[in-house]
């Protein structure tokens, strides 16, 4: 019973090890927890939480450009992965396979669903007959299977949760379009919702979806200076609608195949949060996307008055609509103040006999732990101000971290400084032969992050082999 | 592209097929279709609309009374479910198996979770410590997998989606009192939400969950007179907590077992709404879970202001919270009225030169087909009370078909009566012996559905046995 007794936080500095940092700050705020099964991960209320409002921000946006929501089933014939050749090689030494099922061998094995492209082009093949029935779009939130053999919760983890949105159209204008129009979203979502910045743009050739014709990313850069891929959108082509035969009627009467676009985010994003607004005293959550925006703490709370005034104030603040938590748990106020750190909890209010004297809270900010205080009167309207600057507070500090670690360079050695060194990202013009990128990575570990949809001119040589560049390229290394 | 041209409904009577006439209803309104793996179903955008809206009720409701969601692995090692023996008896059968992973054999193969007490008994047996960290409150929105050989969409199929709830308490009351609790909200969602009259009452021994204390139930009966069990809770003692090892240090400080719940509904409710409702034109949605609740339809379109009025009045309707839908589309009116009202949307508004005229919509209830006016000022708040009309008038119309077929019943000839012939449940006195029940069902097909908490005392011997009869149980034959 000693561990509710006294505050004991064992987090790793983030100086000393990121990594372990991690861990520690995802373990101990009771994020997530390794499942039994090696690689997969339980993710605890306090994490699902982030998880939740997350798809109650994308679910909205998704909505609002007409897309509908479905579910497929997650069991997919192993010849349907194998009928597009690029798609099969890219997910085939990770799947899992349903071999057995109601006491019997299958005659065919199932493919726990890496992701449902090939689902759902069978089902788009047999729902869309003219071009009356186009655009078709639609998203499900579910759970895939990836077997990775190194994994980190949130990160990398066998099964994970996500929304895959799929979209068929007429032209390929329709197509390009949307998977556009997604990564904007994704934009949105990463930075206006997660506080967290991204850069937008086109992966490499040999970077991109499995069976797309191009793909398009949002690159995020954690604390230790290394990328996160954190969302994907695909203009597959027609490809997978040549192989899957999705065909449709023209206005012209024509057969034609249709333009494809399919795009996620998944529960990764939530490392990501982590890992871009957390600091010693352990996680920072943007006020969007915390479960809890504001603790409440009672301060000397069996003295008059103390609890009755924090449960007022409790009560108003929800019927503001802020997500709020009243600790009245019998522990002492250092204590909790550091649960309420640790677990980045965006604004604390404080309230004592001296607050309720002076008609006021005091107010404590957790990403600059800038102490003042807030009047009672009128309290719901100063919290949401409040709430807002950290919301903006992370933003900006984690645009000025990430800002201050891209570095133009012109060669390799300027590369593997820009990266190794000064861990951050490597901004300069590339070539786009697969041949230098698989060396570069294969020499440093490096990898072509993305082309920005924000182009500029730096030269006109690849900052790795020395050959003509056509394109400007984010180089980092990745988790 | 003929079928867009004019509208063909081959919905089966229900009269003549009510087997037939389900599956019509739910693939031709597009709720749902086949997977491409047997015994699999797709849910499509007009059903899983539906399933939304459950989610929205009962996720409000689970929140309110403490409960968080969570998310847990979907492959749990077999040895696992081997644990506890009723357990496994009762779902190896049905269970689905992942074998080969990542490219290579597994060394212990993983289930598909068809239920996940085994997995959550894990991560409760490391989290939970002492007395203060009790009750624990999970639930989880996920799929699960159960190989059924006999399947019909929604009803019965290899993949559904559900929740799953889990608490554990201090005390065996606590978990009780949960149990009882959650079949409360249950009974809620399925009448006041579905418009689904039920029978809550706690099943047979025979009939409990495998590995349960007891379980606890809904029944519903659907218009063929067949039950539908639409919801269970179960109070599971302490039979899963002595063998995943579940303690905690009391206040006394004694280590003890914890006591334990576990609760789920799932898409099949979709199920239970369509054969509760509909009718020969199609489906017949609640107001609460239609994803359309209004649709509009502009009467000679092209005439001058009509389209613009309809247009306002979508926009109106939507800023007052309704689901509405404007069908501009060019096809005739005809055609119109018999697509939506085989979806089954609960009030069409007609807008045409002569309402606008006279400052009016034609309004036109789903459920009674009754015919009116309403005037387009204050359209709002008229619609929302029909709304309300419609869901009070579909849940009394079920109430009234259902309660007609109860028969109190005294010996087999009239149960088998009751049941076959009149095709509905029978009430009757029961002597709780499991060889009777067996017999009953091998003999008859019937079943026992529960034992209603509203019990009353019909007389002093069984109905099928004629031994001696403590409680009150409704028969019936089940989907």
């Amino acid at each position: 019973m000693a561990k509710k007794e006294q505050f004991v936080s064992h987090i790793t500095p983030r100086s000393e090890d990121f990594s372990r940092w991690y861990t520690d700050v995802i373990l101990q705020t009771q994020m997530v927890d390794y499942g039994p099964v090696k690689g997969t991960m339980v993710i605890r209320p306090y994490g699902y939480g982030v998880w939740e409002l997350i798809q109650k921000e994308l679910d909205a946006r998704f909505k609002s450009v007409g897309v509908e929501n479905a579910y497929f089933p997650m069991l997919i014939p192993e010849s349907f992965l194998q009928r597009e050749a690029e798609h099969v090689e890219g997910f085939a030494p990770e799947v899992a396979l349903v071999t057995y099922a109601g006491g019997e061998n299958l005659a065919e094995r199932l493919v726990v669903r890496p992701t449902s492209e090939t689902m759902i082009c069978e089902m788009f093949s047999r729902w869309v007959q003219s071009w009356r029935d186009l655009p078709m779009k639609v998203n499900q939130w579910c759970n895939v299977v990836r077997w990775e053999k190194s994994t980190r919760p949130f990160l990398r983890t066998s099964e994970f949760l996500w929304q895959e949105g799929h979209t068929i159209h007429e032209t390929a204008e329709g197509a390009e379009e949307d998977a556009l129009k997604m990564l904007e979203i994704y934009r949105e979502l990463a930075e206006d919702v997660c506080a967290m910045p991204v850069f937008v743009g086109q992966k490499s050739e040999s970077e991109k979806f499995a069976g797309a014709q191009s793909t398009y990313s949002m690159e995020a850069m954690m604390q230790d200076g290394k990328a996160l891929q954190a969302g994907t959108t695909h203009n597959l082509g027609q490809h997978f609608a040549k192989v899957f035969n999705i065909q449709y009627l023209s206005k012209d009467g024509q057969l034609e195949y249709v333009h494809q676009t399919s795009w996620g985010v998944s529960t990764r994003l939530i490392g990501g949060i982590v890992m871009t607004h957390g600091d010693e005293r352990g996680l920072a959550l943007p006020p969007k996307v915390a479960p809890i925006q504001v603790v409440i703490l009672p301060i000397a709370m069996h003295k008059e008055g103390v609890l009755e005034e924090a449960r007022k104030l409790e009560d108003r603040l929800r019927k503001a609509g802020i997500r709020v938590k009243l600790d009245d748990r019998e522990q002492s106020a250092g204590w909790k103040f550091n649960e309420w750190e640790m677990k980045g909890v965006p604004l604390r209010l404080e309230i004592g006999p001296r607050d309720l004297e002076n008609g006021q809270a005091t107010a404590v900010r957790r990403d600059t732990l800038e102490k003042f205080t807030l009047p009672l009167e009128g309290l719901e309207k100063a919290v949401l101000e409040t709430l807002d600057k950290v919301q903006q507070g992370l933003y900006d500090r984690a645009r000025t971290r990430r800002d201050e670690r891209i570095f133009t360079v012109t060669n390799l050695e300027e590369m593997v400084e820009a990266v190794d060194v000064k861990q951050g990202f490597a901004k300069g013009m590339w070539c786009g032969d697969a041949a230098c990128e698989a060396e570069l990575k294969a020499k440093t570990g490096i990898t072509t992050r993305n082309m920005p949809f924000e182009q500029e001119h730096l030269g006109d040589v690849c900052c790795h082999c020395g050959k003509p560049a056509t394109r400007l390229m984010y180089f980092g290394k990745q988790y």
